[in-house]
């Protein structure tokens, strides 16, 4: 996340009397991610995190909140929305949505070793179980639909190579999409990357940034997370790492015969769409304050590299 | 807190499978306070506190675990309940009612500076703001009948000088009952002793134990907290700590007219509910695996000072 939008000191003082956290002692801004303007927020009472949504509707606002809500409620170190004296938890400040929810402990391993791979793998699939029970349920913003639309539009910028990795990959998509849309299915996170995970103690402090979360197939988030915490420089995957994760995830949430017919197919799936984000960020990214555009073709090697590899099997008996 | 009923391990692992929050690692008994088992339990996922009631019923345990969750979705530092897959907060183990909370950071404080009585004194004027919210109502379990009923009970069996004492006060406390009852009201805390406040980092990383809150005079959980708070050995008032909580508790929600002509009176209330439940624990205690029982004569002796020390005005202009 980045900043966008900077509230000023007063207003944001008179904006915490709609709460019951105490006064503003201090407020920074927090570099880091793509996306929203995000903010350390101190009290007397207390650490929170504020968060201004730039590009998000208030429609679609509920979804991520209440789902944050019911996850941390069901004991899962994720962002719990702070409700104001009215009890909601959406407010307007500097003209944006706004939202306060709990700081959590920790920082994010950029070097993950096979003992955070199974935890990060117990942690997501923990994170579906508890999914189960949330009644809500809005497309992934970043689903099969986004990601036509998206590369219908980015195609006719990209590099001939490239474009035709894209309009190759895109068939082979469509062509499986029957049987994707056939996987077991809740409400997944969408971008469960290394630093959106916080380390404290040896124990997943917190699991953040739920703004791309929707309703989707739950191996697309174990095939997302694969590709970020199990890959080697250029973008090969780790077998130890990756069999750490799948065992453990496994282990809480068993999965489908269908998922393992789908795994080197949902890896592609997820390739493809980071690959799409970054370019479309890059294509599209405006100025802020503190901006972060990560590099799209890291994405594009990799969806190359899952096209072509030999992609070791998920766990779990053969029929 | 103290130990009564110990679950077996497997009985403990079996259980937290109705949870989503990995697998059991560990747990252990707490050995602090008067009532119910508590335990320590550490999973895969992270830190939770395990409750099982010894004595309260099935029938009250909502009021209070709904409470603890809303005023953690106000963003305040209580323990959250943890819900289970079926989404309910109570369960049954060891053939006890039973609940997860989040385990919140910090140790208690036993000698509170001024410092120590500001942060209090706001935090507790935040609790009863985000309580103001709160739908649930259930009588205070140790208000005015219980005192009334308790003293009855007790009295027979105290030496003359403190029954004198205790008659003297009931009559008292009954002549006034009809001013204390139209004071501000709201869900107390009930027990906001140094030993249910946990500091970290110089904040209050928690207030926990909840099972004694219900619907009375806000200005009766302030009173039951200088009597703890802010007193010198012996149970004089230390005016500058009880300045520091009452200033800042003030700065949150202002005291009333009616509340500042019944504050000596509250405050003899507030240790008279102490010296009753504590004499009443001697009594009857059980025995458990780790049990404390307080001295009641602390608050026998607050009592007395209580009736007749001058006791500084509450903040706020007087009219």
């Amino acid at each position: 996340m980045s900043v966008f939008t900077l509230p000023d000191r007063e207003a944001l003082t008179r904006w915490l009397d709609h709460y019951s956290i105490g006064h503003l002692v201090e407020f920074e801004g927090i570099a880091n991610g793509v996306q929203n303007s995000n903010f350390f927020v101190t009290t007397t009472l207390g650490r929170y995190v504020l968060t201004l949504f730039e590009d998000i509707g208030r429609a679609e606002l509920p979804y991520y909140l209440h789902l944050m809500a019911h996850l941390a409620r069901h004991g899962l170190p994720v962002p719990a929305p702070i409700a104001n004296r009215d009890n909601e938890y959406l407010g307007t400040l500097a003209g944006k949505p706004a939202v306060l929810v709990s700081r959590l402990p920790g920082s994010s391993e950029e070097h993950p070793d096979s003992g955070h791979c199974a935890k990060i793998g117990s942690m997501l699939a923990s994170l579906h179980l508890a999914g189960r029970s949330y009644g809500r349920r809005q497309p992934n913003p970043r689903g099969a639909c986004w990601r036509a639309q998206t590369a219908t539009l980015l195609q006719p910028c990209l590099p001939a190579d490239d474009a035709a990795l894209l309009d190759a990959e895109l068939r082979f998509q469509e062509s499986v999409s029957a049987d994707f849309s056939r996987l077991p299915a809740g409400a997944i996170h969408g971008d469960p990357f290394r630093d959106n995970v916080l380390w404290a103690d040896g124990f997943i402090g917190g699991v953040i940034d739920f703004y791309f979360a929707g309703f989707d197939a739950l191996l697309l988030d174990v095939a997302i997370t694969v590709n970020d915490w199990c890959v080697m420089p250029g973008g090969a995957l780790d077998p130890a790492r990756m069999d750490a994760l799948l065992t453990a995830y496994h282990s809480e949430r068993p999965f489908t015969d269908a998922e393992r017919a789908m795994w080197p197919t949902t890896l592609r799936a997820a390739a493809l769409r980071f690959w799409l984000s970054r370019t479309a960020d890059r294509a599209l990214s405006r100025t802020g304050e503190l901006v972060l555009v990560k590099d799209p073709d890291e994405y594009r090697d990799i969806l190359r590299l899952r096209a072509h590899e030999a992609v070791p099997p998920l766990p779990g008996a053969d029929t």
